[in-house]
């Protein structure tokens, strides 16, 4: 008999030999239909491993991130098997699972093959799939594995043996089909239900240029027909949605090459868009009793070897800017919290006066591999809603609490409303990891702890997940497309106020140690923006959308008209735009609907004779003739609906 | 008879040998009396130089600054005449006139000198003057002069007559004493009225540290005492307004020597009262047809050479930002306008879009020697208030006059009243100075007259004055102590609309260049401040102040209705500050003084139990005690007569 642990810690004794599946079949039939993969002590099994010795077993499902590793997998095996079937003699590479699938790199030598070739792919993998075929690892001695791959001419397959070692090499069978593999599948094919060839993209073997050119064949597949459906219209969702694409249809940013790759250029409307953000926070920050301050954008090189970023960042960052006369250098900052400190270094404080909150957006600029930029997601300049909060340990909970108030704040304004939390915490066991009093630490996860269970999130402990500096609480944020970001990190630090020895005198008369708190709900504008964006596919809350409304006159006849409802909209502090243009009516609510504006006000002879205004919601929803005041009073309703009032 | 040519043009036909003040004489008694200088054919005479050829005379009198240099250089003779009668033996060097008076370096051998000694020397100064001693020029042999200073044993005069040449050597004579001169002094020495030795400093002969070291008399003379009166008064209240001082008193910012010289960090006040400067700015701006953008603090490389600006001021600022990868170079901004060129190309655009106005506020970055540095007002980074215009030649002229509006619009709700401007056109002569076509230089130019005119400018067109690439207007406006200060250019661009190759599809259907205004109002939101804080003395316009009232406890037992009033004041839009320390009212009063609180609101058991506040204003007026709403009502009505509307 040997004991198997399982994650929440339960024991089953089971008889020597047993396998994963086995055990899930003990617990439940349900388990054990939706058991695809497990691992033992850390290890990949597959989950008729026959387990010999004691040990702690997961069993994974679909739904878990190493469930869908073996599942792809797996497919990817489906998928070389059909590949070689109707390409005869092809020579295939290596096929791992990737996070949305799989690939799997051939050598189709003589033949060629083109997108046309996808459905009969497809078509012979569900067949495949279909006969229910066992993953059977064996183990295969050196000798026979290259005799295996030299008779198949695979001369790639020769060359990843060759680097192995007898003992270490597997083949896996499944149905007619054998491929050297390391593990980790699915029970049998029969569990994909449905597959899809995503792509075909050329790759070099091994990455390398010099190589041999190679054809990567992308996939995925799943348990369910209803889940691939999904998972390609959630796709086609996202293109529709790609912040990259909006950001130009909206007129938002921009890209120059001359100005710099990673280095975004906002145009009025997304300066607009930007700014209407940052006055937001900043309403909402002067209420919960934020400073704000200004920066300058670099530091002198000193400034980060006493805040350590230098050591750790320096050669990797942009390289100091250096001066005509040689005697000073400085650095691009590439965040704003040293600065912060000097601020604080420039008055002497006392307890009464914390905490002090000096919030800044500012510009910071972290070097990034031109192959890593992405769109706004990720820059070489972003700006940070940065605060940082000097305060006595025994402030923490307080000032934790809030700032999750401040950012749940922003999410609930913003229409993020799906989200949990992750504590990061010391791992116990490695105390000299952390800097900072022991007590202290206790005294700020406490805090946090308290803090994220008192304002009823939902959240998750993780031990060993914090900083050196200090703990940390982030949430994650699910997006309408169900993806997953992390926003609004909140972090104690205990040692930039070492660092730079900041202090205040307490009520002791003494001289003591402040804790900071770094935050940042939004964290940058520019990544914000293009979540938002991805979010609200640009449909912004009404209270964020740079222009409201348009009024769109129907003839030059009716321009002045058309000019006074502008007037009278803007001197009722809504803003609107105009177009005023000789085109044609559909030309211009085309456009209108394409610029997402939230409300087009149609203006001819009608209107102006009742001095009204037609109005058509973006989407199409004819709301009808109103008078200028009336649709002014709804405007400001809708508007004071989609933002709540900050509470302190 | 000789030809002599007033500045007027008129010519005055007189004898040989005739001199300045005879001229002087012949076109009235008023005038001689206060000609106290000239210059001949453009070169330096003394008023009885006897005039022997036709040329053209221009006499000064102590308002020129050619007048001032000839009394303080004059008077730099009486003081050393004191001086070395004062201190027999000392060795004399050089005496200039410098901006505001003059000084003397002396090698005083075995006397010191002291500020005891001050009055004496300014005694036999006002003895001497009140001698009426004429100034006398002759010319003097090298060899008679090294024997006149090498009996007196000054081996500096002789080494300064060494480096002379036979010919170009004159000594003036006054009363008893003679000084090696160039010449260049009033009449005599009874138009120095008051005198004032200002302070004693080292020097070293010739600069140099490793020559003797002297002593560095500074002084400075009036034709009348009330004008050093005043003169003192000034400076007196320069000092007391001394941005830097006024900016650590008020907690506006704030210099770190780890952060970096010349780099500001703006405390919260300041960042508070910067940022109602640039929300004012923006507000006019909007309602002017402006439109914000944001753009990096970094460039390419690529960019700069593009606009010229590397060629121009590389080498002379700060160096290129490199990269990790080494395949890239970037620059810290030292403008907008390249950022705001690349913003226009991103579109095409037709003359039915024109002007285009992109605003920002940019912070820019420029090094400075260390030495060059004054607290806001010379800066290595600043925030520019920039805005470009992108125009048709045909739009100049309206967009001229609507920048004029804005600018004074500025002025006005800041308390500047007293300004003129200067408009810098082409040097006719030298038309290959320029880039640009002509018939377009010439609408830009008439363009800028008219507008000038038309807004009725106190204006002077200066010929030569205009950049390479297009004709400007700058404002110089007087402050509060009558000193001038260059704000508010505006600037025409022919050569960036051509170097990055800008264009508008205009109504004939073809490609055309656009011309560029650059224009900041503020000019710098650093040295703005700085101004203002001198014009003003921290006593902001009400619209401004970043706190504009305080209240005050008169003890615990009225924290909380001080509470209440703090409430209700801020629901009403007033940014109000509160002291509840357990601190006299006196001392409290004091501090809210020095911070130049405008109104101080007094709450004790009288006003909690009428619900009202005693109001005291900033300089001690007692405004008795009212309702926290008349108050509110008292403070806006103020704030609107503070700040205009701008109207478009």
């Amino acid at each position: 008999m040997i004991n198997v642990t399982l994650p929440d810690g339960s024991i089953k004794q089971v008889e020597q030999g047993f396998t994963p599946m086995d055990i899930a079949m003990g617990i439940s039939h349900g388990l054990a239909r939706n058991v695809i993969s497990a691992s033992y002590n850390g290890k990949k099994v597959e989950t008729k491993t026959p387990l010999t010795e004691d040990g702690n077993l997961v069993l994974y499902t679909f739904k878990d991130k190493e469930g869908k590793e073996a599942f792809w997998h797996s497919t990817s095996h489906i998928m070389a098997q059909a590949i070689e079937e109707l390409f005869p003699g092809v020579s295939l590479t290596i096929g791992p699972a990737i996070d949305n699938g799989f690939y799997y790199d051939v050598d189709f030598k003589e033949h060629s093959i083109s997108e046309s070739d996808i459905p009969k792919i497809e078509k012979r993998m569900l067949e495949i799939a279909r006969g229910k075929h066992e993953f059977t690892m064996r183990e295969v001695s050196k000798a026979d594995a290259l005799e295996f791959y030299k008779k198949n001419d695979n001369p790639y397959k020769v060359e990843l043996i060759e680097n192995l070692t007898d003992g270490d090499i597997t083949f896996c069978d499944h149905d007619s089909f054998t491929d050297l593999c390391r593990g980790g599948h699915i029970p049998n094919t029969g569990l994909v239900k449905a597959v899809k060839v995503m792509s075909i993209a050329g790759a070099y073997w091994r990455g390398d240029e010099n190589n041999p050119q190679l054809t990567r064949v992308y996939g995925i597949s799943f348990p369910k027909q209803k889940d691939l459906k999904e998972y390609l219209e959630l796709l086609e969702e996202a293109k529709k949605r790609d912040h990259r694409k909006l950001g130009k249809e909206l007129q938002l940013f921009h890209f120059s090459q001359r100005v710099g790759q990673g280095l975004p250029l906002w145009l009025p409307k997304g300066a607009a868009l930007r700014e209407r953000l940052e006055n937001f926070l900043k309403a909402a920050q002067k209420k919960a009793g934020y400073e704000m301050v200004v920066s300058p954008h670099i530091g002198s090189k000193e400034l980060y070897v006493t805040s350590g970023h230098y050591a750790k960042y320096g050669e990797d960052s942009f390289q100091p800017i250096k001066t005509p006369a040689e005697d000073e250098e400085f650095l691009l900052k590439p965040m704003n919290c040293p600065h912060h400190c000097e601020i604080y270094k420039s008055a002497h404080w006392s307890y009464k006066d914390l905490p002090k909150r000096f919030a800044e957006f500012g510009t910071v600029y972290r070097y990034e591999q031109s192959g890593e930029l992405h769109g706004l997601s990720r820059v070489r300049g972003f700006t940070q809603d940065d605060a940082h909060i000097f305060c006595m340990p025994e402030q923490l909970d307080a000032e934790f609490k809030a700032v999750i108030d401040l950012v749940m704040y922003v999410f609930g304004s913003l229409g993020f409303e799906d989200f949990t939390a992750q504590v990061s915490i010391r791992d116990p066991k490695k105390p000299e990891k952390y800097i900072g009093d022991v007590a202290n630490w206790e005294i700020a996860e406490q805090a946090i702890i308290s803090a994220a269970k008192d304002k009823g999130l939902d959240y998750v402990i993780e031990e060993g997940e914090a900083a050196f500096y200090g703990p940390k609480l982030d949430f994650m944020v699910k997006d309408a497309l169900g993806r997953s970001w992390q926003l609004g990190t909140i972090q104690v630090d205990y040692n930039l106020p070492e660092r730079f020895d900041l202090s205040y005198k307490g009520s002791d008369n003494e001289s003591h140690r402040p804790v900071m708190i770094h935050r940042a709900p939004f964290g940058s504008m520019e990544r914000f923006i293009a979540i938002l964006l991805e979010h609200t596919a640009g449909n912004f809350p009404l209270w964020l959308m740079p222009e409201q409304c348009i009024v769109l006159s129907l003839s030059e006849k009716y321009e002045d008209y058309a000019k006074k409802v502008v007037d009278s909209l803007e001197n009722n502090e809504i803003r609107v735009t105009i177009d005023n243009r000789a085109e044609t009516m559909g030309k211009k609510i085309r456009e209108a609907e394409m610029n997402k504006l939230p409300y087009m006000l149609i203006v001819g002879e009608q209107e102006e004779q009742d001095g009204t205004v037609s109005v058509r919601k973006h989407g199409g929803e004819d709301l009808g003739a109103m008078s200028v005041s009336a649709f002014a009073k709804a405007i400001h309703e809708e508007v004071s609906q989609s933002i709540k009032k900050f509470e302190v």
